[in-house]
C-alpha cells in the first residue's frame, strides 16, 4: 500500500507503528527461538495484521497461533497454511462447518481441555475429525482454562477414542503478568508441560508438540522442555511489558498519537481515551498506560475519549501538542482500529489494515 | 435489513439487543424529558447505530450528541441535521476542513473549554466561524475537562472576541459513576450550570442552551436548571448502571451472548472476553460484568477471549451452554463489534450495523 497518498501526519487519536523498532523486535524473538532450538509460532491476536505476520514468517516463524476460528479464516485466506487455534473451542454446527472449510487449505491444530469439548468437536467434524491435530491445554498456574498436567493422559486417551489425533500439549503461563512473576511462571510452565508430556507417554502417546511461552516468561524458559513458543505482544511491547521489565522504552514499537485537548492545574487531558488505547488496567500497573517520551507522567484516569495525565514535570504541554501514549495492553488497543499508521525515520510511509479486527467468533 | 437471511442464533460471542426492552427504555427517557420540560439530545457514542438514533428521534429526541467529528460525519451522512460535539475539540487543519464540510448540511454545535481551543477553532473555521455555535464546557465535579463555573463568563467574552458565537454552557457530571453519587452529582451539576449561566449573563450573553445529564444523574436533576439533557447509556443499560441502581435487570437491553468453553471446580469460563465486552472494571464494581440470568455469579477475571465466572449456585453450567453477559460499560462493548443482533420475543429478527464504530478522530 505504499503508493497511496499519505498525509503529513494522521488525525489523532491514531495508532502508530515504528517500523524499525518492530523489525528489531521480530528479529530478537526469532534469535531467541533459534538459540533455544525451538519453533516460534507467534500469536497474531496481538496485531491481527497480515503485513506483520508476513514479516514474522520472513524472520523465521514456523506457523502462526490464533485465538478464534474467525482469526484463522482471515489468515488462511491470505495464504498462511499452518495455524494453531490455541483455545479450547466449543465446536457447534457453525464452527464445525467453518473448521472443515479451513481444512481444505490449512494444516490446522486446535486446543481442547475437556472430554465434552473433544466429543463435540469430533461429532461436528465427522469424517474430517482425524485431519486436525488437537493439543491438550494444561493449566500451569494461570488457573483460567486447561486441565491439571497429571490429567492430560486420561483426557488424551478419551480424545483418541473419539477419533481425534492428539498432537501434544500446550499451556499459557498467564500468571507471568505480574511484577516478579515472569521467572516463576516460566518454571511453573516447564514443570507442567513436562508432567503433561509424561502423562501422554503413560497412555502411549508421544507428544509431537509441547507448546508454551508468553512474552514475559519466554526468555526464562527451561531449555529442552518445549518444542515451540507462542509469544504475542513482543512485536510491539506495551506499558504492561515496560512495567514488568520485559522490554525497554526503546523497544516500544506501537504508540497512540494523541493531542492535548485540555489542561488545568497539573493535569493534561489527551484525546486518546479507552476507545483507542483500551480500558485494561491491572491493579499493579502505575496507571492507564504510559507516555513514551515522558516516563514520569502518570495517566490517572481514562474515559472513552479522554486520558487524564498528572504532569509534575515542567513545562506542561499545551493544548494542540501531540504526545505518544503507550497502551497498557496492546492487543486490545489494536483491535479498536481499522488500520495502523506506519512510520519510519520520522515519516509516515504506509498504512496496514488490522485485517482480523473484531474476529471474535 | 429485515429481508436478509438470519440464522437461528448468532455465533458466539455476539452482542444481542432486545428490541422491546430498548424501545421501553427510549420511551421512558423521552417521558422523563417531557415531564421535566427539557430537550432530550441523546449521546449516540453509546450505540453508534443509525437505527437506534432514528428510534430516539421518533420517540422525541431533539438532535443528537456525539463525541468526535468522525461520529458527526457518520450521523450527518445519514441525514441527522442537528448535532452537538460535546467535547473540547482541538481543531487543527484536518478537523477544521471537516467541520466546514459538515456545516453544509448540519446545525452544528461544538464544545470549548479554553481560550487556546477557541482561538484554534476560529482560525481554522475562518469565515465559517460564526456558523457553528460553541458551548462552554464547565467542570461540575468530575474534574476531567471544563472550566470552573465562575470562569465561564471570561472565557465566553474571549471566544466572542474570536468571532465565535457562544450558545451557552454544558457539563458532564461524570462523578455520578460511583455508588451513592448520582444524587450528589446531580446537585453539583445544577449548581455549576446555574453559576456558569449567570457568569455568561454577567458579560451580557444570555445562554440559549444549558446542557447536562448523565444516565445515572438525570432523574435527580433540579427542575428549571437545564434546557437539555444528554444521557447516553440509557437505551441499553449495563452492569455499572445495574450496580449503581440506575436500572433493573429487566431494563438491560444489550447482552453478550456467550458460550461456556471450559469448567473446573466452581469456575466456568465463557468465550465473552475483553475483545467483546470491553475491559472496563471500575474499583467499585463487583467484577468484570454480570450474568443477566444469574445475578449471584461473579465474573472474577477476564482476558481477551475468556471470562472466568465464579459459580456458587448449582447446577453449574456445562460446556456448550449459552449465557447472557451484561458488560460493565456498554459504550466500549458496542464499539468492539461491527453489528448488533436484534432479538424480539426470543427470535432473531435483524442485524444493525455499528455505523460509527471506531470513529475516534
Amino acid at each position: 500500500m505504499t503508493d497511496m497518498a499519505l498525509p503529513d501526519e494522521p488525525a489523532t487519536p491514531a495508532l502508530v507503528v515504528d517500523l524499525d523498532v518492530l523489525d528489531r523486535n521480530l528479529e530478537a524473538m526469532s534469535d531467541l527461538a533459534r538459540r533455544a532450538g525451538v519453533k516460534l509460532r507467534p500469536h497474531v491476536k496481538t496485531h491481527k495484521c497480515l503485513e506483520i505476520a508476513e514479516r514474522q514468517v520472513r524472520a523465521g516463524a514456523d506457523g502462526l497461533t490464533v485465538a478464534t476460528v474467525a482469526e484463522a479464516e482471515v489468515f488462511a485466506s491470505a495464504g498462511f497454511d499452518d495455524l494453531f487455534i490455541a483455545y479450547p473451542l466449543w465446536v457447534d454446527r457453525d464452527k464445525g462447518a467453518r473448521i472443515r472449510r479451513l481444512l481444505g487449505s490449512v494444516r490446522l491444530t486446535v486446543g481442547v481441555d475437556s472430554g465434552e469439548g473433544g466429543r463435540a468437536m469430533a461429532a461436528q467434524l465427522g469424517a474430517d475429525r482425524g485431519r486436525t491435530a488437537v493439543l491438550i491445554e494444561v493449566d500451569s498456574g494461570h488457573h483460567r482454562t486447561g486441565v491439571p498436567p497429571d490429567m492430560a493422559g486420561a483426557l488424551a486417551d478419551q480424545l483418541r477414542h473419539e477419533g481425534l489425533v492428539v498432537g501434544g500439549v500446550f499451556t499459557f503461563p498467564g500468571h507471568s503478568y505480574e511484577p516478579g512473576m515472569p521467572q516463576t511462571a516460566a518454571q511453573d510452565e516447564s514443570t507442567a508441560l513436562r508432567d503433561a508430556a509424561d502423562a501422554l507417554r503413560s497412555v502411549g502417546i508421544e507428544p509431537e508438540v509441547v507448546s508454551g511461552g508468553s512474552t514475559p516468561s519466554v526468555r526464562f524458559a527451561e531449555p529442552g522442555t518445549v518444542t515451540e513458543i507462542r509469544p504475542g505482544v513482543y512485536p510491539f511491547g506495551d506499558a504492561q511489558q515496560l512495567e514488568l521489565g520485559t522490554c525497554k522504552p526503546r523497544d516500544i514499537a506501537l504508540t497512540a498519537l494523541a493531542t492535548v485537548v485540555s489542561r488545568s492545574n497539573g493535569d493534561v487531558v489527551l484525546d486518546s481515551g479507552s476507545k483507542v488505547i483500551g480500558a485494561d488496567r491491572p491493579a499493579w500497573t502505575t496507571g492507564h498506560g504510559r507516555l513514551l517520551d515522558h516516563l514520569d507522567a502518570r495517566i490517572t484516569a481514562i474515559s472513552e475519549h479522554h486520558a487524564t495525565v498528572r504532569w509534575d514535570d515542567s513545562p506542561v504541554p499545551s493544548p494542540g501538542d501531540r504526545l505518544r501514549v503507550v497502551p497498557n495492553h496492546v492487543c486490545n488497543a489494536v483491535n479498536l482500529v481499522d488500520e495502523l499508521a506506519i512510520v519510519q525515520d520520522g515519516r509516515f510511509v504506509d498504512r496496514w489494515a488490522v485485517a482480523a479486527r473484531g474476529a471474535n467468533t
